[in-house]
């Protein structure tokens, strides 16, 4: 992979956030998957893109973190090797209110039933 | 056009609603349009497909009711020549509540940023 820098890393402002992105960005279980994850280690808790154990491809799942950032869902930030991952819950409950609180336990349920077929 | 009967028009039961198909289906705004122009008729309102002058072609339009309709946002019925439709309230309240609460103004932006540029 070509060198990474924080530059890379294109996120729209609060202001920028569109109900239409950010609903697309959330109609796919992985990505509400990983918006659960991120919900679990709020207010201040990140989680680096290694650590999700998401049921997809490396490729895919960086194309999911793609979406969730770009859509102002996740905020993303390079430490070393790893990218880490936090909500941006601030943003969405100030553009949309109850949104997120909406999409969570969705991406929980998504979670428990990839768990259930896995035991 | 083929007869069209009752059969043709499915729509998903309450039970089946799922997040992510609704959340896709809202993530338009020409069907977030429909929606807000909907839930000006509401609770009883129906509106013909007709009615909603939108800036797109007919097919196109057709296709933004069918899914909106399959993914349980708006229940249509046909009464002689004219397709009705309603929005699906009590459904997406009970399964998703705030959702449309939070998608209906966002259709009345987009409608009101189409009325400005028609001026």
């Amino acid at each position: 992979m070509a060198s990474r820098t924080a530059t890379d890393l294109v996120h729209p402002d609060r202001t920028q956030l569109r109900f239409t992105t950010v609903l697309a960005a959330l109609s796919d279980p992985v990505r509400l998957a990983i918006v659960a994850r991120l919900a679990d280690v709020e207010p201040d808790g990140e989680l680096a893109c290694t650590t999700f154990a998401l049921p997809v491809s490396k490729s895919t799942q960086s194309g999911h973190f793609k979406i969730l950032r770009e859509a102002g869902v996740i905020r993303q930030r390079d430490e070393g090797i790893r990218r880490l991952n936090r909500l941006r819950r601030d943003d969405l409950d100030a553009h949309f209110p109850g949104l997120l609180d909406l999409a969570i336990p969705q991406g929980r349920d998504v979670i428990a039933n990839w768990d259930s077929k896995a035991r």
